[in-house]
């Protein structure tokens, strides 16, 4: 009964106005695949956007691995998990997501994630990135990268790829 | 749209046959109300029966905080996340649970947990527990630790102090 | 080179005056075998003073392990582990510490330290803790658990048990 | 009292003949300034020889935060702290170093404990690391992030930078 979680990733309050669009319709889009979405579950950013698109489709469902039980929790997620650990948390979101997807280039919060989801030997796929980010990860990983422009794309790959 | 979760803890391969049968009962109970079930999802013990008894309901949603990604996982658990945490996901346990169940004695495991949950300002309902555990626990917090015999105790504890 | 390290818990700001006169002076008994101490790290309760105790000694260390960036730290502890934590830390306290002695009745805190303790296989020493303490450990460990009542107890135990 | 703490982060098992002569020579000059050597402490690539360099060091203190009680540990660390947390310890060594230091290239170990250094806010150094990896930390960090070629350098812009 193991549900296929996919983990999106992503800036919160710097997350670019391209950034905020393409998360939420990849979550619309993980969810219509019947997917489960995993967070960071903050109300900001690309977890704002990321579940508020999941939560479009009947019968998602949404995760958030939360910081602490201060934080302001996306009212689009559906479990909550509150860790207590600060940006130790990033280390779970990878370990509990099938596949790490990074929606824009991020900042030091996403690298962390992108760095230890290849650490655990997760398949991540960099979607609308920058080149910088791209040169860095793909010397880290040779196999398990890939790079997506949309959040088509990026179902594309977990499908083509048999992640799922 | 956040859901109302009920963490369950108790021992995993040292339950007794008590514990199991009560665990099995009460993962049916709380799934019939249509609160989500937590707990550490292994498949030994309270974790197993009580994930089971959850399945046994249509539309039931078990999440299961597992210690890595060696241990093996219930199969009645939907939700798996990995903690990588040993015996420090206990702390996870009792913050994300709305309220926590103690199943039986239970061990060391079972009381880290009682005791993060009372650290943590969560009410804790302990189910055919021991006299000793009654007599401790209640001396650590004075307001917040409730006492049932049984299975359908536990959820009239819960409905009747407005915890849901 | 590895050190010995003696872990000492117990209450921070609920502590008694009983608590913290013996914590000083267990602090000072622990330096003085050249045994490294760690702590909690705030300075608060039965952790200042503890700590205080060691520093009065020549060549002591004393670390402290601290839940966050933002906690009071003891003065007298020499390094200082953010963990960001929270009560996850406990955790790291009792596998880190060789023996863990429980100043004091202590609250909830202390108790998932001693469970934590339990369940990693350590000894643990309860030093002036009260009837319901030591008949609930006593449960948890048959073996493991020993009970002193003065700080020179302490140091004496764990010298006869060759824990050291 | 508290010390002053560098904390030290590299490649394990794939370390290069570079990483492991340099590690050497940087803990030994990290030692003689008096400071507090930080790393993941295990009997291992760079983490070994940063800690064998310190304890040529009459007096110098080694501190080892490992990931668990079962991994090898350096027998040139003085203090070992298990946490049981797998990679979610990186963020530990980057909370509790004031200064973190990059030993060579490094791979997604180190690139998640560098990225949660950026994001708690502390000072980074790159010893001797590639392109990639400057073009993309420096992108995360306009004003923290420090490029040295060698271990001289490293103590000088902490002294410089009055970061000690």
């Amino acid at each position: 009964m193991r549900k296929f979680i996919v983990g999106v990733m992503g800036a919160g309050e710097e997350a670019t106005a391209g950034d905020l669009s393409m998360a939420l319709k990849l979550g619309e889009l993980i969810a219509r695949q019947g997917w489960v979405l995993l967070s960071g579950g903050r109300r900001a950013g690309v977890m704002q956007e990321v579940n508020r698109g999941a939560k479009l489709v009947e019968g998602s469902l949404t995760i958030g691995i939360l910081p602490n039980a201060l934080a302001a929790v996306s009212e689009f997620v559906d479990v909550v998990i509150i860790t207590d650990m600060g940006q130790a948390r990033n280390n779970i979101n990878a370990l509990s997501s099938q596949v790490v997807v990074a929606c824009g280039a991020g900042g030091a919060g996403t690298a962390s994630e992108i760095a230890l989801a290849i650490k655990a030997g997760k398949p991540v796929i960099l979607l609308a990135t920058d080149e910088s980010s791209k040169t860095f990860f793909q010397r880290l990983s040779h196999d398990k990268i890939f790079i997506a422009e949309t959040p088509e794309q990026v179902i594309q790959i977990i499908l083509d790829n048999r992640i799922f």
